[in-house]
């Protein structure tokens, strides 16, 4: 008999568990069908800003695969259909079709994909028309309409979709202004001495950033945004983006009885299992483990919600995958400069109760004497006994994707007086002789040694 | 009693085996005394291609400190003064001065940093006027000045050197043809594949390759070389470069009889002591152990020879330090490619014994839909179990700086499939959500697993 696979959300965690179980199991072993409540599939959503930046002409580039490509491959993907319960007894799901009409879909196995959505910071007025998240393509596709015809945005949020948003507005020649509660943009993953080289970059190209700042209302005329105000201080805008966080879609979930975990999101095991047998989850709905802390952590990462498809199907596909957990790795660009960073930065090591030394190396990308050069600051984190457990990189072209190999070298255990002495590799367009990521380790264990 | 080091060799073994030392212990504790036969310290080999190129525009840039400012800091430096003979009994140096006078120097501790010298392959000729090397600042200046009044260029050799030299020709203006006996560019360093990469980017900027080519004589005119012939094929230039390797500077150590290894080069223990009390040795005269072989290599490597310095000098100052060994990992750009690589390529792993399997991938330095992006491959070599041995990159701006992380990876002893779960980072300015190392990991192991 077929067994019958549904996934609930049609991008990077749902598409990925459906990809890795067809390609494990033949179509007469298991159906796969997949519910997409919005009309897109398997899409970038981290190409979101550059498609506003106008870096990427046409949406469409960010699809990278069809609906009618996944059904030669045997997906069977329905859009604009909008899962809206689910029966873990019965094990059926309740789909809300394009015309209204409902539909019960039998399943044997399921996966939850059903990603994030945009936090709602209790400011008045927020439901404003000109007031934008940035979500799906369909928002990137309404905030790039509306700055062809602005002249100002204002975003709400400086945390990585805030910051690539300024960026990208910038870009298309308008006036931008980010303002963000913290005193540092990028503040939940970056420490403030390398979160204001970030700031610094969106200064040095114009736009206006405005930490410590609290919104508290949208201000309107004739119904539409026309800015925000904060305390005494009002900045005027055309439109609105809202740039901070989001959290993850559990409600249906919930009614469901699947349990969540402490951060709200899905609680899985490591085969990325719930607690509830034959449902699976994956992608910014789930949770991860920390490598670092041992505890559970929901990072919306593209990279994670892979991942976690991944391992989501290849078990469904009756093989044996367990995910091994996050450290938090991400990078982006901000202008001419490459923001990165993975593991624990202070507030994250203080929350989960680590001491940690630090060590900084101001450098740059390419020997002293070549032309060209850019700076690289990179911040090494360690254990008071020299374990590497987090790295932050600020620098011009070439600098971001070094955190990869601090990444990994926190990945495997190793300690920053061990990993400064690792054969990295050198030549003059690239570093000094020794990487400035392993004179960061090294500061930051020499650091910890002497405490 | 204040103790007496002696440093042979004034450039990276020798000075920071020196400057390690004296950050360890007072000038009463130990004296530095540093022998340097040309008139050079402390500079970088590697930035000569660069200079030849015009993009470092004075030589003396690529100074790193001078003998000046190594006195300032307690170290003596001599340089045009060649230690001639070495008393491993009587525990002093024969020193000829500059006036053609000799010096006995006494010592306690000695660091044999002697470097190496181009190797001279067996052709005629080759002693002509015309005929240049690269690898002091001198040589640098030579070619500069004779690229400055002439048209063309051969290059003899294609491993890095002569690689860079024939890039740095070109960028100059000459037409240049590079030469190799080997059927393939960088062969003892990529594999054929790899290399092939590299050959068609210098072959894309206008650089004539003529590999599986064997020079057998130098043509001059009027005595000065003109041209090269190989069998019936004559290679017309303006003048010519050896760009092919060089072999350790041995012969003062072998006649104090310091014991040299089975690679030819000075035998060292990893506290980079030699067989003889009291000498220790570092750069590219000295052996290290690859990681991987566990064998004696002889890599002439700035950072080897940089830990080499580092490893000795701590140890005379007091500390406790071992070299970890290598990998023999690399990276140069090679016009608008970069090109890196470590651990094993196959033949390496052949002469080691060790059965390998690959991964390779085509990709790009970023995700598909960005503009501007650019080809990557990777290549991933594993073991039979699929424990990572060795990475080769060949790909635009952003691509070769990633051959740390699986550099990292490889030291670690990390297995292919458990690295490409690795949380590493993602944007789409810097790559698909995979990593393209990962990939290419994954695929290797893959390989093996199916093997």
């Amino acid at each position: 008999m077929t067994e019958r696979l549904v996934v609930i959300g049609g991008d990077a965690g749902g598409m990925t568990a459906a990809s890795q179980a067809r390609r494990r199991r033949s179509q007469d072993d298991l159906s796969i069908t997949v519910f997409e409540k919005s009309g897109w599939i398997s899409y970038s959503a981290c190409g979101e800003p550059y498609f506003i930046s106008g870096e990427v002409p046409e949406l469409t580039s960010l699809l990278a695969r069809s609906p009618e490509k996944f059904a030669q491959s045997g997906i069977d993907v329905h859009i604009h259909h909008e899962v809206v319960a689910i029966d873990t007894e019965g094990h059926t799901v309740t789909v809300k079709r394009p015309d209204g009409s409902r539909l019960e879909e039998p399943w044997d196995q399921l996966v939850y994909a059903t990603g994030a959505s945009p936090i709602r910071p209790p400011i008045e007025g927020l439901d404003s028309p000109g007031v934008h998240v940035l979500r799906t393509l369909d928002d990137a596709a309404a905030i790039s309409q509306r700055a062809g015809n602005s002249s100002s945005a204002l975003v709400i949020g400086a945390g990585y979709i805030g910051v690539e948003v300024a960026e990208a507005l910038a870009m298309r020649g308008l006036a931008v202004t980010v303002v963000d509660i913290f005193d540092s943009v990028l503040v939940r993953t970056m420490d403030p001495e390398l979160g204001s080289l970030a700031q610094a970059e969106l200064e040095a190209n114009g736009v206006e950033v405005a930490v410590g700042t609290t919104i508290e209302k949208i201000l309107t005329k004739d119904g539409r945004a026309v800015g925000a105000r904060a305390g005494d201080q009002v900045f005027d805008a055309d439109f609105i983006v809202m740039g901070g966080g989001a959290s993850p879609n559990v409600d249906l979930a919930a009614d469901a009885g699947i349990p969540l975990g402490p951060t709200g999101a899905i609680a899985v095991d490591e085969r990325m299992r719930t607690g509830v047998p034959g449902v699976w989850a994956a992608g910014d709905a789930a949770e991860s483990i920390h490598r670092l802390t041992g505890r559970p952590v929901n990072f919306q990462l593209g990279t994670v919600a892979n991942k976690h498809g991944r391992v989501a199907g290849t078990n469904i596909g009756g093989g044996d995958a367990t995910f091994p957990g996050v450290l938090g790795t991400a990078i982006t660009r901000v202008f001419d400069k490459e923001v990165a960073r993975t593991g624990l930065i202070r507030t994250e090591a203080e929350e989960a109760g680590i001491e940690v030394f630090q060590g900084t190396v101001d450098s740059s990308t390419t020997a002293g004497y070549m032309p060209g050069k850019q700076s690289m600051t990179v911040t090494v984190t360690v254990s008071a006994d020299g374990t590497l457990l987090g790295g932050q990189i600020v620098g011009g072209r070439g600098a971001g994707k070094r955190i990869d190999t601090l990444a990994t070298a926190i990945w495997a255990g190793m300690n920053g007086h061990d990993f400064a002495m690792a054969d990295l590799s050198y030549a003059p367009p690239f570093s000094g002789t020794w990487d400035p990521v392993a004179i960061a380790a090294r500061r930051a264990a020499d650091t910890a040694a002497k405490a």
